[in-house]
């Protein structure tokens, strides 16, 4: 085991980068040139700071780095190893005496090579997931430094409870001029995503044992939130117009819709049954809950307006997101609060312990105030439309006569009707077997009669990773036809 | 109404500032100046987009910007008129045809005074409140830059459901130097804030029906979110030593403790209850959930370390979170999950909408890594330890005579115990009417015998603060004073 003494690493006192970034870069540098061999242990931190006459702290924070990041390997009582681009095997936890299995490592932790990617590994055809590889990160990364200089205490501070009044603004401009919603940004309650705004309204306005209608199908995590909280599902009915309005029995007290873009069916709810819904709200008392969660990507045609638009009753609580349309890791999303309802939104918030963060909410403020936020969705609109039409060729090329589809033209998945002895669970897993996530249509369903189908995403994949991908998919299909050929199913 | 042409603002395509900048701060400099006066009307955007050459979008979200720091004021139909430095005058909400009544507005909305500071008002003496004012603005700001330099990535993506691996490994090193927790970051769960650890162990460790242990008294919060979600509280037996674990009946599911300081009463849980909850936890399967939430704060003797520190069964849910050390406007908390739960935290994570951010993570491993992170915490303990000397000073001279309270020289608020004649709700209440926000001890009780007393927050106020707020805190505890004796009261 060799040890290297790293001299000749130029530490500059006056530099602009930090001592810490200094030292990281170097080591880094000479690991990533071959200059230092796997398995090479680095000098002790102590040493190494002597030598280059820095605190011992910077060499810690720059190993810790080095090791965060893959390139070392601490092994406790031993020393810091150049790794051999294997998974980071982590440090043993030491006195409470448990070890954790390199397996379970490698299973936890990103490879090095994956974390070079950053993003969490998608698989085709995942649905639900925007191309992370689309967004404009420099751009960003220039409006948060503007944010910055221009207002340190925004990347901090929040000087209201509902949110960054400049991203508040701007987030009611957004509705105006594309979903047709008017608000003011007193009315916008800005949140850890949509998640966090569908869990403070079920959490404000409910109580266990309370009912919430929700369209069949749809979201399993919001059916499995409802239950952990002891709530009671009312599945609504459907016809070919989609859900239909609680009619009798005990009324819920939310009913949860998808108006824009049913999902995960996808098609847009008429206007008459809009109607009916904020109707059934005035005769029953009952409020309606619009997530509109990826209205910006139709594909043609004009876009669809929002039910909250077509509501002058102020009955409906309209939840938007940033995490399909922008980005899933900044975690924002909103509300817009009805008027008369702002008083006992706030009153909430109070005893609430809110989860969105501020830092990332002037310089989203910013980036929609500079149209760099349109300028990318509608660039990545338009990759997504373009995969889209890959995808449903290749579906009617390899798949043609097997499945069906409705183009619904919109979204970001297509769903492929499957006959009924074609299973989409057996199907779902047969492709999982060769490396794609296609989650079957029956496990969004909540009540007895389960659709048959499949979803595929196609926002997060190249036009060629699509088709890379779709042999699999016929492979996976024929792989349960012969299986059921053989149990002589009909 | 005097309109101004607004020439002669100076833009330059080719600044390193946007023109959106360019425009905003001309006209905020002209408006703060006095250039111009209060009540005058702003060109209509599409006339100052000639004038300047630039785009409209760049007037519009200029003007947006002045309304939301409450410069302008717009008006519909009318325009936008520099404000006279009155709380912003909401846009009416338009075809939803409600219009939110000024007062509300100002109820709701910061005046510019307050939108200066940025920090929401905290009135003396709110517990539990950093002094936001002594936050190290700058120097964040730039390693906020600097994350997005060296990796603009890391601000939008992080590569773990877990967390950024830098601010992970950086926890660990945190807790095991300043809490005696051995940790690997794979155990580290970076969370929304400890209520989103908190809210993941209930909603993943119970369904609705099972007990929870609670401290009594303790966190209101916690008390209603369990009753929110369908979950019963046990109360816990306290004796001199404080909580006790639960003896008979149907064990609860989890045991929520603070065993560094007891809120709200302050002082460290015994070595010797430890090992009781320890040995109940071994002996009932019941789990411990410990929130260390202010640990640092100590102002003489050693740290008391950490209940998880003793726990070598892996059986002591660890919470932490930067809300009170550091910010709580980042909303960054942490979960030390025992390794043998790893997997099962993962696998709830898939159908659970996480919370946290991903933008201020790699900042606050980077300010954490060199050092930044640990200045602050002594600078801000310096300060909070002169306040609280300051305090307890202040209410020995004022009111000695009247209340008592335990020193235990640790934490962000003393515990003041009221006579059984001076009901705290009443003097709360007073001292309301005067400004304070000095919550009572009663309120944080969830069992039926209810301890009387008052929480005084010290660390967001300036001793000077403090020294002008306590004559209203006497004032109002005389008050109560007198009205008894007119009541008659013994």
């Amino acid at each position: 085991m060799t040890e290297t003494p790293l001299l000749g690493i130029d530490i500059d006192q006056d530099a602009g980068r930090s001592l810490f970034e200094q030292v990281y870069l170097a080591v880094r540098g000479r690991i990533l040139s071959g200059g230092i061999p796997a398995g090479t242990r680095l000098p002790a931190s102590r040493k190494l700071a002597e030598e280059l006459g820095v605190s011992r702290t910077t060499i810690v924070a720059a190993y810790d780095q080095l090791i965060a990041e893959g390139f070392v390997t601490s092994r406790p009582g031993s020393g810091v190893f150049v790794s051999d681009v294997q998974p980071v095997e982590p440090i043993t936890p030491g006195q409470r005496g448990q070890t954790i299995r390199q397996d379970r490592a490698i299973r936890l932790e990103p490879t090095p090579k994956e974390t070079a990617v950053r993003d969490p590994v998608v698989r085709p055809f995942q649905p639900g997931q925007l191309d992370a590889r689309l967004f404009p990160f420099r751009h960003w990364a220039r409006a948060v430094a503007r944010a910055a200089r221009s207002d340190p205490q925004s990347l901090v501070l929040s000087a209201d409870p509902f949110g960054d009044r400049l991203l508040r603004t701007e987030i009611c401009r957004y509705l105006g001029d594309w979903r047709g919603v008017r608000a003011v940004p007193e009315q916008i309650l800005v949140t850890a995503g949509s998640g966090e705004a569908l869990e403070i309204c079920f959490l404000m306005m409910t109580q266990p044992g309370d009912r919430i209608g929700l369209e069949d199908p749809g979201y399993p995590q919001i059916r499995d939130f409802i239950g952990r909280i002891g709530l009671d599902i009312l599945w609504l009915e459907r016809d070919e117009h989609g859900a239909l309005p609680p009619s009798e029995g005990r009324m819920p007290k939310l009913v949860f819709l998808t108006p824009s873009s049913q999902f995960p069916l996808g098609g847009a709810m008429p206007q008459a049954r809009r109607g009916a819904f904020l109707a059934w709200s005035q005769r029953s008392g009952g409020l309606l809950l619009e997530d509109d969660y990826d209205s910006e990507f139709r594909y043609s045609g004009r876009p669809v307006p929002a039910l909250a638009a077509s509501d002058e009753t102020g009955r409906t609580l309209y939840v938007g997101s940033f995490s399909k349309i922008f980005s899933k890791g900044l975690r924002l999303g909103f509300m817009v609060v009805p008027a008369a309802m702002i008083d006992a939104v706030r009153a909430f918030l109070r005893a609430y312990d809110g989860k969105v963060s501020a830092a990332p909410q002037r310089a989203l403020g910013l980036f929609m105030a500079e149209g760099d936020f349109y300028r990318h969705i509608r660039r990545v609109r338009r990759h997504y439309g373009e995969r889209r039409a890959a995808l449903i060729d290749r579906v009617q090329t390899h798949l043609g006569g097997l499945v069906g589809f409705e183009d619904h033209s919109a979204g970001m998945h297509i769903v492929l009707r499957l006959p009924d002895d074609l299973p989409d669970m057996a199907i779902s897993q047969e492709a999982a077997r060769r490396g794609l996530t296609c989650p079957p249509l029956s496990g969004y369903c909540g009540s007895e009669d389960r659709l048959n189908g499949l979803l595929l995403g196609f926002c997060s994949f190249t036009i060629a990773e699509i088709e890379a991908a779709m042999p699999n998919l016929s492979a996976a299909i024929d792989a349960v036809v012969r299986q059921r050929g053989q149990a002589g199913a009909p």
